[in-house]
């Protein structure tokens, strides 16, 4: 039972089961941008979709599977061949790939949804992993709903797959229902009573729902003998997210003592990582949020404790400069060249997609400087994510607007933007400035979807500050989130908007397992 | 070493603990409405602030002891005679109160903070306690940093202090580093070791640094025999926030079966409490926020799964009913009376000073539905905060504003607010409507305060709802959030602006324990 290795092995979910939080859908585009983040945070595996979900989903895996070097990528499909195929087929262009196929083993789940048998699903698993195991030797099996499953038949599968190849077995908790101890136990059992489970390592899959993702997780490792954890960063995931990638690393580093464990990450890039998910996914991060909140690190935010913080080592256990947060730098400036932009673009890990994309960027970036006297780069990243919204290959594009209100009257705007190529005018008026930019578009677009949540952050300190505004459009039961910057939180509405309206636009379906 | 009860005492601290984050302060009649609030959620003790802390946390904890008749309402206090006396003078009118004394035992905190021997420090705790047993039975004694303290010294303290009366001992997790094994072990340690430690009640106190503050609470209940959790609503607090209420309410409900524990909680007023102090303090909370994120039920923010939920059971291990998630309900529109208006304050536990106060609050109403048709629970909390926040006797106070912007030119403002009852009218300019605005303040007001944070969030769904903005100012050392509502977000943003001003202008000092 003893476990060799004391390397924890991180799983980033963050592309696939932290996008199908309802509105995180990302781009192909985005969803690269994210992937050499998280290889910058020296991930072990980056979980970058499920092939067979949509075509989307394929192409971003593909892509990614042909930039990332040092990570494994990884691909989520169904226990069957269409799905593997898929996937093997995405992962193609990866130096290090991983199939990851599920099937569900609970009473419930086989007779409810999939209308099988238990001796149908025995089957069926073990032809799943021995396909896979065709395309690559890092094949990983998922019983879904396994915490809910009988253990005899759990250990009768899990030992038929591994005998198949299954390289890891993944022990989810998919609705959150676990508790440290009972899930932990449960996990040593399954590892006790399978006779080859040493042959393959343990994963553990935790959502939050009962506020304990992070220490089922570790009870898993601790107890169970895990040695991979399936995380997302910022928590990530639907209803109340996955395990947040964050507090997994920095528990485990900041109590050592007891964890005993090795981790490849490099906490250094946890800030800039959560940063950017949560700006492309348009996900805030709240203030007492654990490692990535504005408050976590009392000075990281310029506050001062009245004299209370006498020495820092008394009240603080982690440093904020170990994950990665720092001061607001003044990066670049109006009289920044286009190489110096280029060049601040590479150390941020951005890559564009051509060199007429890098030019339209440095253009934007110009016309920022000439508003906005320091750039910051918070504001570089919202301009590179501001300009893949912006392609000309989307249906709607923003151009211009004028709005004005008061107290006494009611606001009015007028917005130009295009719609399939051709400009269209439209005024409107509404409660609030916001109201009547969206009720000018809509006089011309009729989308008639539902907003379903607006926020506004601003990207760093100061009044000068670019504001980011996320929309949140629902329409005949699709949820998508619309992201927009600009200096003029007006002007980052009316974005926001359109680009919500593009991603309602382009239809995409889609299939969300539950894991 | 059994525990005789199954009762968990949930004891509150969002109005003292919480409300130490930073820019999180409240005034009285905010505090007020947090605890009417509080006793509709029944929770059993609610720490209403530390008296000797400031003139104002006495004034609200001696209005809250007024008021409250179900709860126990508790001060904390440092453990020496003045700071006991003012504790108790402060709960004075309650029918049941509780003194909570601190007292630091670990080496670092005795030598560095204290310039006390131990010695010293085991003579003050029990005179402290002898002392605050005066003035009520019910008296907890919190040894400060203990899970870094001596264990004999540990032993020796506790036990002198229940000897001479304490009837809670609350073990805290101050920096939020302990791990649910580890802390749980600690607790029933002391337990084992302490002959009297079944003459009090054992409290739990966790902070969430490392994304465990639920889990090593509830570790302390199940192992260690802990039958108090302390704790905040949406986990409040420095830093990563205190152990968050919702999660340990929900997480021993949902999971009965292996807690067994009896928690006193009208659950169905969780999300109504989350809001109230979330918009009272203006820290948002996050989509992916257990129990009370908007994400956290699916089905909550009108969100269909694709077809995938396909039995309700085989998902969702709450209901989004149990916690008080509802649909927006219209309430209340222009033709509603003052009696309508009234009642609907009474339902919602507001209880306005005087009726001059209703009255105001009443014609702000009206305004307010004559620009929106449909008023919610939402839009009412916000209109009374906002009245709160405007009361004549601040110094800075909002009149109007006209604003306009467009993509072309620089946006210009022009506000008109007073400033000590003399009336101001001034103009500016920015990079954006809202720091145009706060440009045209500061051109009268020079306050030089630095803007931390901004943000804004819808108050209900659609886009005819009010924005709320929250805007973080820095001055010398000092944080204040300020709040604003308004249909119109650079409106909104005015008044928070100005609320920010003026929770600047009032000069609290105040002393911020660590606990």
């Amino acid at each position: 039972m003893a476990v060799d290795s004391n390397k924890l092995i991180i799983f980033d979910t963050t592309l696939r089961d932290g996008e199908q939080s309802p509105g995180a859908s990302m781009t192909r585009d985005e969803k690269i941008r994210i992937a050499r983040q998280l290889e910058r945070l020296k991930v072990d595996i980056i979980e970058a979709g499920f092939a067979a979900a949509s075509q989307g989903d394929f192409e971003s895996i593909h892509a990614i599977s042909g930039i990332i070097k040092d990570a494994t990528v990884c691909s989520l499909s169904r226990a069957n061949d269409k799905d593997i195929a898929r996937a093997a087929e995405a992962l193609k262009p990866a130096a290090r790939k991983r199939i990851h196929t599920f099937l569900a083993t609970s009473p419930l789940h086989m007779e409810k949804k999939l209308r099988m048998t238990p001796d149908q699903v025995f089957e069926q698993a073990k032809i799943a992993v021995r396909y896979a195991r065709q395309f690559t030797d890092d094949v990983e099996f998922s019983p879904e709903d396994g915490s809910r499953s009988d253990m005899d038949f759990l250990c009768r599968v899990i030992e038929a797959v591994i005998k198949e190849g299954a390289t890891t077995i993944n022990f989810a908790d998919t609705v959150g229902y676990a508790v440290p101890e009972l899930y932990g136990n449960m996990l040593r059992t399954l590892r006790e009573r399978i006779p080859n489970s040493d042959k393959a390592v343990w994963s553990v899959h935790c959502h939050n729902d009962l506020g304990m993702g992070v220490a089922n997780s570790l009870a898993g490792v601790m107890i169970g003998g895990a040695r991979q954890v399936e995380c997302t960063i910022n928590g990530l995931g639907e209803r109340a997210g996955n395990t947040a990638l964050e507090e997994i690393v920095m528990a485990v580093r900041t109590r050592k003592d007891y964890f005993n464990l090795e981790i490849g990450v490099d906490a250094t890039q946890i800030v800039p990582t959560s940063k950017l998910v949560s700006q492309i996914t348009g996900f805030a991060v709240q203030p007492n949020k654990s490692v990535v909140g504005a408050n976590a690190f009392a000075h990281a935010s310029g506050i001062h404790q009245d004299g209370v913080l006498k020495a820092r080592d008394t009240y603080e256990i982690m440093r904020a400069e170990d994950v990665g947060w720092s001061a607001n730098k003044i990066v670049l400036g109006k009289l920044s060249g286009r190489n110096a932009f280029k060049q601040r673009l590479e150390e941020l890990g951005i890559t564009m997609e051509s060199a007429a994309d890098t030019d339209a960027a440095f253009i934007r970036f110009k016309e920022l400087a000439d508003r906005k006297s320091e750039i910051f780069d918070e504001d570089i990243m919202a301009l590179v994510s501001d300009e893949q919204h912006s392609h000309e290959h989307e249906y709607y594009n923003f151009v211009s607007l004028t709005q004005q209100s008061s107290s006494a009257s009611k606001p009015v705007a007028s917005v130009v933007f295009s719609m399939g190529g051709k400009e269209e005018i439209c005024k409107g008026e509404g409660n609030g400035p916001v109201d009547a930019i969206v009720n000018a578009i809509e006089s011309k677009v009729a989308s008639g979807a539902e907003l379903l949540l607006f926020s506004v952050n601003a990207i760093t300190t100061g009044t000068e500050s670019q504001g980011e505004v996320t929309m949140r459009l629902s329409k005949a039961g699709r949820i998508v989130n619309g992201v927009g910057a600009d200096l003029d939180i007006v002007v980052a509405s009316a974005k926001a908007y359109i680009s919500a309206l593009n991603k309602l636009h382009s239809k995409i379906e889609k299939l969300n397992p539950q894991l």
